[in-house]
């Protein structure tokens, strides 16, 4: 894909998995009785219902639909301690996840090259300034965002919207960066341009629209954008 | 919940997990070379996928989502056979997949009280057929629907319409039976009656809306609508 003409005036970034490092939740899992293995089913879970829910017309915060699949994990495993319990204890940890290693100084070389930075998460904008604030670099953010105030998730076209919105910014000016190609999508359906933050092995999705960039590292961004 | 007043005029199930015993996949995982408890995170990814694109406004098959699924998880492991390969693999089961063994019983417990049954899946129709043709009862049902035609897949309000139209019965006189919570939900949204069929420890979310009916077994239904 051609990366779009001009600069981009924000950048808008997914939270969870993309800034954050979600791996010691494993940990977390595993002090109350439950595999360690089993963050990304409930990521997987959590997504797919918050999404569905979004699609059928309802809507409920993260920190409700995680605790619900928290509570469906823990009734899987005899070994788990009382559910309520273990769904808060894993909850707590979510404003102390760490940053991935590289991305204070991907995200300070992309604000020292005169880019806008914003964030836009199905989680909570509270928790994003919590870990960026614990991690350092918050100040480089313009905004931190989620969807409360649209009452949908991403990738809702009104999600998106109500970034450029509360940004000032028209689709076409923003670059929404993402591992999820599900997010990719859907932004690109709203016109952003978008790049695909590529952490593993995992090919993109021939059901997904394609990113117009792909970076396997934020500081590789930094180096793509800039050249803009 | 109180049950809805009046005998429901159809039975429509949703078809993966709810009448399909989906464990056997675990060993063509397995054959592969991907580890057999993965079916879980693969079923959790597909939907979130697939409902995700259908939020985004696009469509995709439950076919194509599913493979880009296997891909996905081919690419994580090191010992997976060839992505493609594997891929076509495990979804050729798909029409093999047997029914839980108190599914034929049921059904011809429903279909002997009177009600008419189909079945809505955001699969395949055709795969739906070839697995009640193996087992049996596919006689006992009037149809066999998918989501091809509105192109959107379940929670969409319009998959269920789509189900109502075909079988011209209105909402109020419909029962949706599924295994799904995010199914529930979205039926009821659209005023259908619904029967959730628990057949794990798991509880009912609490951002999901209730279930009219929670039955453990088919056979159950049988008994309790056949009341009605």
């Amino acid at each position: 894909m051609p990366w779009p003409a001009g600069r981009p005036r924000i950048l808008l970034f997914d939270v969870n998995e993309t800034l954050t490092d979600m791996s010691p939740l494993a940990g977390r899992l595993e002090e109350v009785g439950l595999p360690g293995r089993l963050p990304a089913a409930w990521f997987a879970g959590v997504l797919r219902d918050g999404v569905a829910l979004t699609l059928a017309g309802g809507h409920a915060s993260s920190a409700a639909v995680a605790g619900d699949g928290l509570r469906a994990l823990a009734a899987d495993e005899a070994g788990a301690t009382d559910a309520e319990q273990a769904a808060a204890h894993v909850l707590a940890a979510l404003p102390e996840s760490p940053l991935h290693s590289d991305v204070p100084g991907g995200v300070r070389a992309l604000r020292a090259a005169g880019f806008r930075l914003a964030t836009l998460t199905n989680g909570s904008a509270d928790t994003t300034r919590a870990v960026l604030d614990r991690a350092g670099p918050n100040d480089c953010f313009d905004t931190q965002l989620d969807v409360t105030g649209p009452g949908r998730w991403k990738p809702a076209r009104v999600a998106y919207v109500h970034a450029l919105d509360a940004t000032g910014v028209p689709a076409g000016a923003a670059l929404l960066i993402s591992v999820h190609p599900w997010d990719i999508d859907g932004a690109a359906r709203v016109g952003l341009a978008t790049a695909w933050l590529r952490l593993t092995a995992r090919p993109y999705p021939a059901t997904a629209r394609p990113a117009d960039l792909t970076v396997t590292a934020l500081p590789d961004l930094a180096a793509r954008v800039a050249a803009t």
